[in-house]
């Protein structure tokens, strides 16, 4: 078979990678994109999309468990642990088959297997169906994203010892678990396990859980996860591992002291390194900083042709950062548009109550020394909240004292997750909260604690 | 006891009585309240908030019946009718607590009575523990509201035939119900009760559901009640009903022929209509126009010092509108800031998938002959809705075909009336497409399909 020609190889079928190949596909540029796993990369097979549908049944245990409250009694509570490990993994396969689909709709070639970048013109498939075969290309976009860190000193046992990607097919639920760091991925499987009864204790190393959200956001944090009997371990550092018959001893430093604990299994949930392992040719010499691709504001590496987007640009290391990365990389590459970078961006996380925030904490916004009012609403004020008995958390608005623009917003409770993107919406259109607290939201939502906390800026919160 | 004298007399103490009241607080005016049922008015006490008290309770027990998907069984799922009743009561009464602490806090004078308002300086209370007090004021705000629409042909019967009003405090679950009318209220209930097991048929005299609503919207909310079994009967008339021994005899009119139905009971779900009676002294000859308050772009009557808010003048006979309107009206009175009126507003409908929508339906953009595009994005596509498995709905966006600012937007589906808040900003703030889909939103949320609605508008959706 003869060599094809394309406009674009993409490496990688993450968020990134598949986003990048379906947008060129759009604009009628022949595209091919290499993946080795699935379609949908980590976040769609391993990450964001199957620990959400595990979520979904924690949340709906905590609600049964509760319904006593809502007038309904129900008698035997149980649950298949297989079961709802093999749910999630069914909308993960529905999702990877659906970016399957879009990548035939858009004329995407889907190869499966490892690439190989030997040249900037050139892309070999190294490994799966298609090995052997050459791609010749005009452009190249990488987007190999990044793979979960393993403490280098913990045994290896993928059953014993996991990261997020073994604890979302766990065979087993664990009696008991640590679960090391407590940035989304640790507080999300906290919640999952908690509902259904494992023992749970965080042990994160910073002085606060979720260590890049606002302070108070974290200690509110830390009080829901008490209430829910999650032991969380502050200011500790896991230090040793050992297997044991039946699970793991583990050894961490607290104030200077070793202790030990016994739990059936570990999470190390300690962030993501890049992921480039022999993808590109060394020769080409692509300039990389603390592993992580360089590029430019049109996403261009330093060789001419190159491109990268994605986790693999380096932090924040998020799913919907990337996508927008890649989206930007490839208008850009094809002059569709002026390719932007990232300016404002939310993080969320999905344990109960949820987290969402964007720009600065409360905290920064001081070290930075800004000229900054904030707004705050609880809750346990809004009707909604109270209707539906969420009522825990609350809305943190940060502005710049003068022209009222939002440098930074927190929020934890129900739904926070979605409720921030009007945040988002307004620190991108740089808008004020005099803008925010005169749109008029719906009654009865959870949407009006965010036009509160603007109003509460200027203690015109009606509520509160 | 010396008459007081105020700087303002809100009569009503409803969402925009007692917002106006609480905002005049808050400028350091003397301010008295006046209301004759309770703090919090019909949407606290009589509807938005204890409706979705019984929502909840319905969305549980429905999710409890799905559970087995989820990889949780239960036994037996039974349910206490009065205790769901009792527990909506219960937050209704927490939150008109909230607000009589409020008045407190901002030093509201807060008069349970019945208001008259003799002249622009004086209004009287004609009942309760104050009857016989005279208020002296510089300014009335006349706050009163509507009260439920009755078909005038009905047999009064307030526990068989019911508006909301009565329905929210059933003693006895029926077990069948005919709903008149499918705006807001009337599937509200529809859904609740079907829910429970009660035997559900809407009749609704328009050809769609929901007749406010968009067209689709419309069909797939019909779609999704079928699948729930609540029977619904469109352009049909009712034009009688008779009370039996155990129930309702009903007649409604269908293409031209006459159906007879018996049921345990009827809702009346109709509409509102102006609630002013005896309120205002009728030499004052306050201008009305059909029975609503005529008001100018500062909320000022026709007579001087009298001011009115919310439902009495008119519609969207919203809530969250009659708030903003009474605020603004303070505002303007006291000059802390010129008064706005009512430009976009969104409609709020917390059935189960939720409606939200805001600006024109695409059949009125039609009408309107708008140079309009369409952009639409279905929650199938969301990988937060299929982790959910509440992928029914959509998003539809209708927006400006030459400056892509949003004419219009219409959700159906899980948290439509979270969702919609980032529409009304950017309608708010004159935002276009183009902002909405350039804002990164969080990935994995149902807010994404409201950026891929907008970027979907010019065929740019990725996930479509």
């Amino acid at each position: 078979m003869a060599d094809e020609k394309y406009d674009l190889v993409v490496v990688g079928g993450g968020p990134a990678g598949y986003a990048a190949a379906i947008r060129a596909g759009q604009l009628g540029k022949k595209v091919a994109c290499v993946e080795m796993d699935r379609a949908g990369g980590t976040c769609l097979n391993w990450g964001c999309i199957p620990s959400k549908a595990l979520l979904k049944s924690a949340e709906l245990i905590n609600s049964i468990k509760k319904s006593e409250e809502f007038g309904i009694s129900v008698g035997s509570v149980d649950y298949d642990f297989s079961k709802i490990i093999q749910r999630s993994r069914g909308v993960a396969d529905q999702m990877a088959k659906g970016i399957e689909f879009l990548f035939k709709k858009n004329k995407v070639d889907y190869i499966v297997g490892k690439a190989h970048v030997d040249d900037a013109k050139t892309v070999s498939v190294v490994d799966g169906d298609s090995k052997g075969k050459k791609l010749k290309t005009d452009n190249i976009l990488l987007a190999t994203g990044c793979r979960a860190r393993r403490l280098p000193f913990l045994p290896t046992d993928p059953e014993r010892i996991m990261t997020s990607r073994e604890a979302l097919v766990m065979k087993k639920q664990p009696k008991s678990v640590a679960i090391i760091g407590s940035g989304a991925i640790g507080v999300e499987f906290a919640y999952f396990l908690n509902a259904f009864g494992t023992d749970v204790t965080i042990l994160e190393v910073m002085p606060q859980l979720v260590p890049v959200e606002d302070e108070e956001i974290a200690k509110t944090l830390g009080r829901e996860f008490k209430k829910q009997g999650i032991k969380t371990e502050l200011e500790v550092q896991v230090k040793d591992a050992e297997l044991t018959k039946d699970g793991v001893k583990l050894v961490y430093t607290k104030k200077g002291k070793d202790v030990t604990m016994e739990v059936d299994a570990v999470i190390q949930a300690v962030g993501v390194v890049a992921f480039l392992d022999n993808t590109v040719e060394p020769s080409l010499n692509l300039k990389t900083d603390r592993d992580y691709l360089v590029v430019d504001d049109s996403y261009r590496t330093n060789v001419a042709g190159i491109y990268a987007a994605g986790d693999i640009i380096g932090p924040p290391w998020l799913a919907h950062v990337a996508t927008f990365e890649a989206v930007q990389a490839v208008n850009g590459i094809f002059g569709a548009s002026k390719p932007r970078r990232v300016k404002n961006f939310p993080g969320a996380t999905y344990c109960n109550p949820q987290i969402a925030s964007t720009g600065v904490t409360e905290k920064k916004a001081k070290e930075l020394k800004l000229d900054f009012k904030v707004g705050k609403f609880p809750f346990v004020a809004s009707g909604k909240a109270v209707a539906g008995a969420h009522s825990e958390g609350f809305v943190k608005l940060i502005s710049d004292s003068k022209t009222g623009e939002i440098l930074g917003a927190h929020i934890i409770g129900r739904d926070a997750t979605e409720l921030i993107t009007e945040y988002c919406l307004a620190m991108e259109m740089e808008g004020t909260i005099d803008e925010i607290h005169g749109t008029i939201h719906a009654h009865p939502t959870l949407s009006e604690a965010l036009a509160e906390a603007a109003a509460a800026t200027h203690d015109e919160a009606i509520h509160i």
